[in-house]
């Protein structure tokens, strides 16, 4: 007799805790059930797509349904929607083309994703209303803009999506207006960031409407309008993107907790209160390495990276799910912006620290070689302890330097320890301080 | 009365505890004495200055003798050589143009730095013949290239020096053969980065010498011949670049202990055997942070950070000099290739490690994203505890993810906790998996 994984979701977390449950278990029955057609695809290329930088909606996708159910031996069944999970009798009920079956499950994992927030937006339905958040939204919005050759858009939030939409249809020639409810775009990366990214967004020929609030749209079945508190702006398409909300009602109404942000409850291997019955990804929390506490963070490598590790732990290998900083980093445009662990002094407050920080702005090479950008980088440390809190990176180019404060984190370092890190330098890469470094140098300074 | 900090040698090292001595302790007497004339200068940068992307041979210097001299009010004497310390009396005897005066110090730094080695090479007194180790020697090869416009150079040495001049000379349309002893270029980069570095340059049209031992030079006055052991090639300049040593002639005459690696041994705030002496730099030991045992790593940040440590610890505020992980970046035309800690196996067990290592080979970027580049990554660890040792990467892009495993080591991380460092991802700047995260995955499965 063989057990049954059952997974709920056919993206990130669901088809990695898959492909590694069959892969360290041949032997083991693995049933995903998927309510759409795509599987395992890269949410984060869809602007890319509609840019025009990637060619084919498909080269979005990593493995293909045929290659899971081929080369790696997982039962995938798309257009399947599991409808009510029985944890007494460990089933769950599966729709699929109408039809409504029982599916017996020894452990199951919950990978429901999230959705994009609608926000209670006059106009929703007009055509040329779109959110994002699957791939064929990001396929509509291609059509669309192909189709009617939209002159002006309004994006309605400035996170990475509103950004990186902002990118994507500029270089389809199209004017954008970017509306932002709160004083800065990127509101997670904080101050610092956002006045470098807005800047550059205005540059590029964005209009940027900061401490704006949309109340909807408006047109004769296509959009044609956005309405503001006392003014209306064209718009011959509209995005919304003002954030995911994680998708828990199925898993609600099966009794498995959630937690404080309102994603499912995991412990460190991302069991849920319910015995054998996991979640992951952007339907679940995940513990913050820096504050030691739930958070709820949807990005692709945190969930693979649970999704994985609970494909080792049904198989008998227990495997932690592995921490989350909140690391992200977006494309604006010419720079890179980037963020880890906590940057919000108030944030950090709450989380009993005593938050210290400094912003520096320093070339990424050396001053005299060629090519070199300014980057700003700040870092947050605890007054008391010393300990690293968080950082941001913005910069022409360097972003991914960022890496270096995310793995600190992780590794629970001080800003002193930072400071003696031994980085690479070199004059086409660094100065002989990195930027980092130079960030942790004024920093520790402010400490002692 | 003030006490006195006397720093001998003007660049790196002793230029960073002058000024910082004194910016912590304006009342504190500071005198630097330097033989030659150019302090704080970018040795790192003199190969970009013969390639011809630094215009000026001054655009090396970081802070102009006048800078220091007016702005830092150090007390720097350029053309002054130390030529004795006498530790009982605390006198230094300093030689300037001609004359002997002796100097009294209450703290002394010894920062003489490193000369390039001059192998029993037939013929090193020619015209054409270079070693690059200081200002003057760059800006004669610059000179020579102009004066001479040789057609073929012959660079001894598949080090970070040999690799860069070939590039810099290549640039000047000179046709470069590069010699190299061992089988491999870059040794303490290991195979994997040496192999990729050794087929770019070939491509680059840089003839490759591997294993060929040069006996000399010939030439009639000028350099016209490159001797090996049965073959003579012609050679209308030849560089020299085959590592340094370090200047301990004058410390070791006063009595000053040289580490097991050569250099002036070191405590952890670069104090030496005798009382209120301190090196730093490329003439000192470092700690290497796997090992915790003495290293000699003659680079510009394990200066930098000691000689600043050392000016805060004489002004009261007792500061470590921080390890060496031996991270060191190189360019090689279009590649990064970089390095740190502990990547040769055999080193590995030297000092009592049981090293694992895997190599993988990544995209830079998302697999559907444009512009990303393959970078191959390589992790060594030690199999008991899973301690991370080490690690390579090489590629067209992000040489520079060395930090995060240079971080890492300073951390005392484990493959296992890197596997879970939360690193940054978003299409244009990494894989979901960043490489360095699916190299410490690979590792951390060959290690279970």
């Amino acid at each position: 007799m063989t057990d049954t994984f059952v997974v709920i979701g056919g993206d990130a977390a669901g088809m990695s805790a898959a492909s590694k449950a069959k892969r360290d278990d041949p032997d083991r029955e693995v049933i995903v059930f998927e309510k759409g057609e795509w599987v395992s695809y890269a949410a984060c290329g869809m602007p890319y797509y509609v840019k025009g930088a990637v060619d084919e909606l498909d080269d979005l996708v990593t493995v293909t349904p045929e290659e899971f159910r081929e080369e790696r031996d997982v039962d995938l069944r798309t257009g399947s929607e599991v409808v009510g999970i029985d944890p007494e009798e460990r089933t769950v009920t599966v729709e699929t083309d109408g039809e409504t079956s029982e599916q017996p499950y020894d452990d199951l994992l919950v990978a429901t994703g999230a959705s994009a927030i609608e926000p209670p937006f006059e106009g929703l339905e007009l055509e040329g209303v779109f959110t994002i958040h699957d791939m064929d939204e990001a396929d509509a919005i291609e059509d669309y803009v192909t189709d009617h050759g939209p002159e002006t858009a309004a994006i309605v939030g400035g996170g990475y999506v509103g950004i990186e939409m902002a990118e994507a249809l500029s270089a389809r020639g199209v004017d954008v207006h970017l509306y932002e409810m709160l004083p800065h775009v990127l509101q997670p990366f904080g101050e610092a960031v956002a006045e470098v990214v807005e800047d550059h967004l205005r540059e590029q020929g964005i209009e940027l409407h900061l401490e704006t609030a949309v109340s909807g749209f408006d047109g004769d079945e296509r959009v044609d309008c956005v309405e503001l508190e006392d003014e209306t702006v064209p718009a011959d398409i509209a995005i919304v993107g003002v954030g995911v909300t994680p998708n828990v009602e199925l898993a609600e109404a099966a009794g498995i907790e959630l937690g404080p942000t309102g994603a499912i409850a995991t412990d460190e291997y991302g069991r849920t209160n319910l015995e054998n019955v996991y979640a992951a990804g952007d339907n679940a929390e995940a513990t913050h390495v820096v504050t030691g506490e739930p958070d709820h963070v949807p990005l692709a490598l945190t969930a693979n990276r649970a999704g994985r590790a609970i494909g080792q732990t049904v198989t008998g290998n227990s495997t932690p799910t592995g921490g989350t900083a909140g690391t992200a980093i977006v494309k604006a445009f010419d720079l890179g912006a980037a963020r880890t662990g906590i940057v919000d002094e108030d944030q950090a407050r709450e989380a009993d620290f005593d938050p210290v920080s400094v912003s520096i702005s320093a070339s990424t090479r050396a001053h005299y070689y060629p090519g070199g950008a300014e980057l700003t980088v700040t870092l947050v440390a605890d007054r008391e302890s010393g300990e690293l809190l968080g950082g941001t990176v913005v910069g022409r180019e360097g972003a991914k330097r960022i890496d270096t404060v995310a793995t600190a984190l992780t590794a629970g370092m001080t800003v002193n320890e930072l400071q003696n890190a031994d980085l690479a330098y070199a004059p086409p890469f660094s100065p002989v301080w990195d930027p980092i470094l130079t960030a942790a140098k004024v920093l520790a300074g402010k400490l002692e």
